[in-house]
C-alpha cells in the first residue's frame, strides 16, 4: 500500500514551493508571449526588467538555503510516495541541480542580455547586418558559456551536454553524434535520389495568390480546430518568429503571414498546434508541479513534427484539406487539386531558411547549427567568423550559399535568445515523430482513413495516452520505448522518407 | 548641501526592494491587461493563480521582517536625502502602512476572489442576472470589509476612509461629503435649466451609421496620435470595460466599439488617452520607485476628464475633429457639421449608464454609487437588496429607472473587482479637471486656439510640468494649489458647466 499514502512533510513543503515557482514561470511565459506579439517596441527595456526580476525570484525560490535539506529529507522518506510523487521529487531534484549551479547574478544577467539581444536581432535581421548583432550576441555567448561551465561542474558532464540537458533531460552529445552520423550516412544519397525522382515528373503548379491574411487566418483556425486545438484555452496570433508559448491552460501559438504564399504559414500553424496539443494534454492533476511539465524538447518537437510532417503533409490529410483551401481562397483549377497540392507540400529543394525547409533537407540545416554552436562554445570558432563558417557549411551540406546574413546566420532567434544546445532537438524530434506515428498507425490500422475524414480523435487519443499524459513521469527513451517498442533511432524516419519521397 | 548627497544605506536598500516590488507590480499590470483583452476564457483560473502568486510575492517584499527597521533608520537619517528621495521615503512608508496592515491570507484571498468575481460579472452582466453574481460578490465584499477593518485600525481612520485612501492618498469621506453637498446644491437646478435650454433649440441631427469598427479604430488612433499618445510606448485594444493599464513605458488603453455609434467609443478613447498621457509623463528618473507613481485617482481621473470633457468636447476641438470624422466614415451633409456634432457631444440627458453619461448628470451617477457602497460597507444595505436600492436611487437622482440590472447595478466592474471606495474619485477628478483646464488657459491665452489647430503641445506641456512630472512628490491638494492657486473645489466645475451648457 505504498501508493496514495499521505506524502511526507518535506515533500509537501516542496510541492508548495514548486507550485509558487510554477506560477511565477507561467506569468513569465505570458509576458514573453506578449513581448513577441503585442508589446510596443519602446517597452523592451521595461519588459526586460520585469522578466529579469521574475527570473531572479524564481531562482531564489529554488536556491533557498533550506532546499537541500528539504530535498534530502523528502528523498529519505520517498518510500511513502506514490509513483507520480516519487517522479515529481526526482524532477524537483533535477531542476534544483540545474538552478543551484547558477549564481543569481548570472540569472539576471542572462535575462537582461537575451532581452537586449533579441531586440538587437530583430533590427539586425531586418537590415541583414550581422555586425550590429555582435556586441549583444557576444554578451549572450559569454554568459551562456559561464552558465555551461557552472552546470558542467555541478552535473559532471561536458559544457555542451550541460546546456543540452536544460532542453532535453538526459540528452548527450555522444548520442546525438551517433544518430547524426547515421543520418549523414544515407541522407545525401537519399536527397540525390529524391531530386532525381522529382526531376522525372512534371513540377507541381504554383498556387495563384495573393492570399489575404484574414482568409489565411480563418483557414488556419478552421483546420486546427478540427485537429483539436481548443480556443477556450488558447490563441493564434502573429509574431516575427513563430512559437508556442503561454501555459497548458492558455496555449499561445503564433505564425507569420505572407500574402504571396499561404502554405508555409498554414503548415507552421499546424506545426505549432502539435506543440500546443502536447501542452494542453499534460496531466491535469500535475499542472503546477515539475512532473506535470513536458518531458523535454525532443518529445515536444516530435509532437509538432508528427502533426505537421507525418500527419498533415500526408496524402490523406491533403485530400481532406484541399477542398477547404479552395473554399478559403475561392480558387479552383488544376493547381488546386489534392494531387498538385500534395506535390507542393512534399517538394524537396535545398534552400537557405531552416523553418521553410522540407523534411529531407531539414536535418542538414540542424547539423550545420549543431556543428557551429559546438565549435563556438568550445572556442574553436570566433563569433565574428560565424557568417563565413555558416556560408561554408551551407555550401558543403546543402549546396547553396545565402546572399546575405538575413538569409543566413541571422535567420534564427535561438542564439540571441540564449538557446544554445537547443537545435539538435529538432532533428531528434523528427526521428521520434516518425517512430511515434508508425506506432500509432500500427496500433490503429484505421488511423490514416480517419485523418482523411478530418477525424483526428484516434490520433490525438493515442498521443494523449502514450505521450502527453505522461508529463515527465518517465524519461524520453522510456516513454518512446513503452509507446513504440524501442528507444530513439533513425529507422522509422528513414523508412518514412523513402516511402513518401521515393514511391515504388 | 543637503540635496544630491549620497542617500543613506537603509534608504538605498529600500530603493532596491521597491524597485523589485515595482517590477512585480508592472508584470502584474500587463497580465491584468491581457486577462481583459487577450486571454481565452478557459484560462481564468490559471491566470488567477498567477496574479495571486505575484500579489503574495509583492506583499512579502513589503512586509519583510526588517522593513520597519529599514524605514525607521532611513527616516532617522532623512536629512541626508534630497527632496525627491525624502518624498520617496514618505511614499514607501505610506505604502508599507497600507500593506503591513494586511495578513498574507487576505492578499491572496482578495486576488482569487476578485478574479473569480470578475469572470462571474462578465456572465451576469451578459444575462442581466444579478443573483448569479451574489455568491462571488459577497465573497469580495466580505474580504474588502476585513481589509478595510484591518487598515482602519492601522491608519486610525474609518473603514471607508481606509479603503478610499488606497486610491486617493489623504482622501477622506468628510471632504467628499462637503464637496458633494455643494454639488447637490446646484446640480439639480442646473440640470433643469440645461434641459429647458436644450428644449428651446432644435435637437441635433443623429449621425448616420453604420460605422465600421476598422474605420473607428483608425480615427481614434489618428486623433490620439495628434494629442500626443505614443504608440512606441503603448497600444489601443478592445475590452468589455474600457480601462488604462500597463506601465508608464507601455501604456495599454482599451475601448469597445459599437458599429451603430462611434461617438461613445471615440470619446472613451480620448478619455483613456488622458490617463495614458499622465502615466507616460510621470518622472522618468523615478519610474520604478513609489514617488514616481501617479499621485492618486483624483488626479488620474482629472487627466482623463480634462482631455475628454474639457478639451475634446469643447467647440474648438470639435471644429478640428469634425473634418476628420467626415473623412473617416466618408460622410457629409447637415448632420456632419462641427456645429451639429458639437451639439451631439454636449447633449445632456439623464440615462442609465455611467460611462455614457454627460458631464452634467455624471456626478449624480457617482453620488448614487458613493451612497450605496458606504451603506453596504457599513452593513446598512444587504447586497441582495442592491438592485432595489439602485433603482430607487436612480429614480430619485436622475428620474429614470433601468429596465434590468445589466443597465443598472451590474454595469460597472468596480465592485466585483474589489474597487470599493473608488467611485468618488471620478467626480473629484471632474472638479480637478475643470480647475486645471481653467488654470492652463489662464497661463496660456492661446491654448484653445492651438487645440483648434490640432496642436496639443501647449496643453500637454503645461500638464507635464504642473501635474505629470510631479509624480507623488507632493499631495493632490499641494499639486492643485501650486498649479491653480487653490485646493480642490467646485467653483471651476460649476463655471465650466454654466458656460458650456447655458450660454448667455
Amino acid at each position: 500500500m505504498i501508493a496514495n499514502n499521505p506524502p511526507n512533510a518535506s515533500y509537501a513543503e516542496l510541492e508548495r514551493r514548486f507550485a509558487r515557482l510554477s506560477a511565477v514561470n507561467r506569468a513569465g511565459a505570458i509576458l514573453n508571449w506578449d513581448r513577441s506579439t503585442m508589446m510596443p517596441d519602446g517597452a523592451s527595456e521595461d519588459r526586460a526588467d520585469q522578466l529579469a526580476t521574475l527570473n531572479v525570484i524564481a531562482h531564489e525560490i529554488m536556491v533557498a538555503p533550506d532546499m537541500p535539506d528539504l530535498l534530502a529529507c523528502a528523498e529519505a522518506a520517498s518510500a511513502t510516495l506514490d509513483p507520480w510523487r516519487a517522479a515529481n521529487l526526482r524532477e524537483m531534484r533535477r531542476s534544483w541541480a540545474h538552478e543551484s549551479a547558477l549564481p543569481a547574478d548570472l540569472v539576471e544577467a542572462r535575462s537582461r542580455a537575451t532581452s537586449a539581444c533579441e531586440m538587437a536581432w530583430r533590427e539586425a535581421r531586418k537590415n541583414a547586418d550581422f555586425k550590429a548583432l555582435l556586441p549583444t550576441l557576444g554578451e549572450v555567448l559569454a554568459i551562456t558559456r559561464r552558465i555551461g561551465e557552472a552546470k558542467a561542474a555541478a552535473l559532471g558532464v561536458s559544457l555542451y551536454d550541460a546546456l543540452l540537458d536544460e532542453f532535453e533531460p538526459g540528452g548527450r552529445a555522444v548520442h546525438i553524434d551517433a544518430l547524426f552520423d547515421e543520418l549523414r550516412g544515407f541522407l545525401p544519397d537519399l536527397l540525390g535520389r529524391v531530386l532525381d525522382h522529382q526531376r522525372s515528373k512534371p513540377a507541381p503548379l504554383a498556387l495563384d495568390g495573393p492570399f489575404p491574411v484574414e482568409a489565411q487566418r480563418r483557414l488556419g483556425e478552421e483546420l486546427i480546430r478540427i485537429i483539436g486545438f481548443d480556443f477556450h484555452h488558447g490563441r493564434l496570433d502573429v509574431s516575427a518568429h513563430p512559437f508556442t508559448g503561454g501555459t497548458a491552460d492558455d496555449v499561445r501559438i503564433t505564425t507569420r503571414y505572407d500574402e504571396a504564399d499561404f502554405s508555409q504559414s498554414l503548415m507552421g500553424v499546424l506545426h505549432e498546434t502539435g506543440h500546443g496539443l502536447y501542452e494542453a494534454g499534460l496531466p491535469r492533476d500535475w499542472r503546477r508541479q515539475p512532473v506535470g511539465n513536458a518531458r523535454g524538447m525532443v518529445l515536444h518537437e516530435s509532437q509538432s513534427l508528427l502533426m505537421e510532417m507525418q500527419a498533415c503533409r500526408g496524402r490523406t490529410f491533403i485530400d481532406f484539406a484541399a477542398l477547404r483551401m479552395r473554399q478559403a481562397f475561392g480558387k479552383g483549377g488544376p493547381a488546386w487539386t489534392a494531387d498538385n497540392i500534395h506535390g507542393l507540400y512534399t517538394r524537396v529543394a535545398p534552400g537557405f531558411i531552416r523553418v521553410d525547409a522540407d523534411e529531407v533537407t531539414y536535418p542538414l540545416h540542424i547539423m550545420l547549427r549543431y556543428r557551429l554552436e559546438r565549435a563556438i562554445l568550445a572556442g574553436d570558432l570566433a563569433l565574428a567568423d560565424l557568417p563565413g563558417a555558416w556560408n561554408d557549411g551551407m555550401r558543403e551540406l546543402l549546396g547553396v550559399v545565402p546572399p546575405d546574413d538575413a538569409l543566413g546566420c541571422l535567420q534564427d532567434i535561438h542564439w540571441p535568445d540564449g538557446g544554445w544546445g537547443y537545435f539538435p532537438t529538432y532533428t531528434l524530434g523528427a526521428l521520434a515523430a516518425a517512430q511515434l506515428f508508425a506506432a500509432a498507425r500500427a496500433a490503429n490500422p484505421g488511423l490514416l482513413a480517419s485523418i482523411g475524414a478530418g477525424d483526428f480523435a484516434p490520433l490525438l487519443g493515442w498521443l494523449r495516452e502514450n505521450v502527453h499524459a505522461k508529463g515527465s513521469v518517465a524519461s524520453t527513451d522510456e516513454i518512446l520505448t513503452t509507446a513504440t517498442g524501442s528507444a530513439l533511432g533513425v529507422a522509422a524516419f528513414k523508412a518514412h522518407l523513402e516511402s513518401r519521397y521515393l514511391p515504388a
